[in-house]
């Protein structure tokens, strides 16, 4: 499939420059994207972009997206009561099939969000690859191993199984330090240094998780990580609120990844993570929603505005983290994040993972800075198109996957388990 | 025109239920609302709602809505650059015909975010009034009055002229204390008991704006205003993030309303408003987007989720401010700060000012907790109608207002003038 995007309006995220231009698509990869007008090529499709705009697709780097089964099922509570009344019980009872519904869910609610691709921890990773596999979407998982899920060698199956695929990959993850013991974060260390791979997991997301840690080793989270040998190979931390120098100069050495995820640290009242110390520091930040049970929507353009503006809230500074970092952020960050590294910007060679932004909407009027726009006014209303690996899965309004959104919502009625 | 709603979820506001019902509007009144289907009424249309939910439109109770020019103009910049450098010598150079069609760009944002009537401030009040009229939509205007804009004899004019009107309203206002002479409060204050009139201005927004006053006068802006008796028949203060318990203790003597403007207040780092206690004294809170130069969007559902959620960061309690609160400051609250008592909830006799909510996109499924779901995960693409004073101005994604919306856009293109 050819399909030839004329009268665009491009931004390509290699900077943040915007020109008026074509971009051509063969298959799952972009052939052109530049200011002038192609001749003589031979399209399947050919669409009028109305001077909308062409963007790299949002990468959601942190969620669980199965759990859009207990969206807005539990909220205004405190985190204790809310894990272990709410979240746990009914879990503890979803099925395979239930998971790969609402797996489909989210991925709606992505492609409405302008979101090409989502980095997941959840578990069933097995229900959850053929789930999006199926519905054409990209999905890189992170291992959930914790002291009640998964295990080292599930994990190290699914790390050699699923990273041959275009749209799947599996990246190592532990769930997070308090909920793994001291040898289970020594056998994924271990592994980490065997493959010479990354390894990703909640990481000082709470106050209370970097004390226990500290009471418990003598030492934060990322320190203790860190020495076992974990992140000698990279990696990253999801959250990231609660943070000494130590724990940055770390990041900042390993190239560790900050996948920060604003919105949910504030419902959860988790705190406001320091994004302008890690942008001084040269510490790449992706963006994530978080699960949906905690947020409650999948929305990247909500997550950015949050950024940005918490990032002001919390150095008193108006002039903080500026809107085209927050636009990396949810692109080319997310991507480097998840290691998805053909799917960063728009350029020749690249996957083409791309959105259209209707900037033909009033809250993107008039044009003065297309940018600011993006960040501080664009919401999910001004998602045209999303297109992954090459595939137009949402068009104005429309979804296009394997599955109709209705037999979609009929599937993920939830009729509270516990 | 009579218009009869079937098959609809219907959330009054008057209290948290939600039920399956039927609305009935005859021209710009409701004349049924209940759970019984109407037998025998003559209609001039039927909307089948599909299970998709009807409620009060959203009231935007502190805007400036002709500043959509400088949207997105100059973002990121300390507030004094921002206002010296870029919003004021542009704003001088502004013509009454850039205000009426900056006024309608506005009202296509509001439509498009399920608001139906705004609380406006800003210069040419007869040319604001023109623009909304002749959209049908529904503007409560406050005077700006201070050193340099409008005087007390235009302003008694205005309040005279424009509160007799279905769609408008005239309330006196001040721009703020730092902003306006003490002769010219102490006038205010004399209309004000003159007329028996609420009197709103900008109030307590920035910590410097507090401190500079109590150097000039020894105390608050809210008790020094109320010394003057300049609430001695109510009235309101937009923002009110930095109060002491004195100023609180005015609000609530004097039922004063707090209208909160949490997206501005985080992304210009004013601070945030202390939400909690507000409606632990009984106050009555109202939210507003504030301007476009400044916020950028006019989205009341991005304020909804930043009201609950930075009250949850500021009281580091998760259980701060809870969602149905929060939707009633968007609707019943806003209605009452403004002083338009008969458009705050769906029941017989009240306008007919109401929205439709989609509830069939992915970001509300499944139905767990539908004023969760309005809170913190709606947003404008769940918007399918908006009906101001029984006429439909917006309706599954298209406009019907006086003007087409491409000629708002060609007419609102901003030269930078300055």
């Amino acid at each position: 499939m050819r399909i030839l995007f004329k009268n665009a309006k491009i931004l390509t995220m290699e900077n943040d420059k915007i020109f008026d231009g074509e971009l051509f698509v063969e298959n799952n990869v972009i052939k052109y994207v530049g200011e002038d007008a192609l001749e003589n090529v031979e399209a399947d499709r050919i669409i009028d972009c109305k001077h909308n705009l062409l963007m790299p697709g949002f990468k959601n780097a942190h969620t669980h997206s199965p759990m859009t089964f207990l969206r807005s099922y539990a909220d205004d509570m405190p985190l204790d009561e809310w894990l272990n009344k709410k979240i746990f019980p009914n879990e503890a009872l979803l099925t395979d099939e239930q998971i790969y519904w609402n797996n489909k869910l989210a991925i709606l609610e992505y492609l409405e969000s302008g979101i090409t691709a989502n980095f997941d921890m959840y578990i069933s990773p097995d229900v959850v690859v053929e789930s999006s596999l199926e519905s054409g979407f990209r999905t890189i998982q992170a291992g959930s191993l914790n002291n009640f899920t998964l295990s080292l060698d599930k994990m190290e199956e699914c790390y050699k199984k699923y990273n041959s695929n275009e749209l799947t990959g599996y990246r190592l993850g532990v769930h997070a330090e308090y909920t793994t013991g001291r040898e289970l974060l020594e056998g994924v260390a271990d592994m980490a240094n065997r493959y010479k791979a990354p390894v990703y997991l909640h990481a000082h997301e709470t106050k209370r998780e970097v004390e226990e840690c500290k009471s418990r080793y003598g030492c934060t989270p990322t320190v203790l990580l860190d020495k076992m040998g974990m992140y000698n190979y990279g990696g990253g931390g999801f959250h990231c609120v609660h943070m000494t120098q130590e724990d940055i100069d770390i990041y900042r050495e390993r190239h560790l990844n900050v996948i920060t995820c604003p919105c949910s640290n504030a419902k959860l009242a988790s705190g406001i993570a320091p994004l302008k110390k890690f942008l001084g520091e040269g510490i790449n930040v992706a963006m994530g929603t978080d699960g949906p049970a905690s947020n409650n929507a999948l929305d990247v353009f909500r997550e950015m505005y949050l950024a940005a503006v918490l990032a002001k809230l919390r150095e008193g500074e108006a002039t903080a983290v500026k809107a085209y970092d927050v636009l990396k952020m949810a692109t080319v960050g997310g991507a480097y994040a998840m290691g998805i590294y053909d799917c960063d910007v728009l350029a020749v060679g690249k996957k083409a993972d791309i959105i259209m932004i209707k900037l033909d909407e009033p809250n993107m009027q008039p044009l003065n800075d297309i940018i600011s726009n993006l960040v501080y006014s664009a919401s999910k209303i001004n998602v045209g198109m999303t297109m992954v690996s090459g595939k137009i899965l949402y068009y104005e309004g429309k979804f296009h996957i394997d599955k109709e959104k209705e037999e979609i919502y009929e599937r993920c009625k939830f009729n509270k388990y516990a």
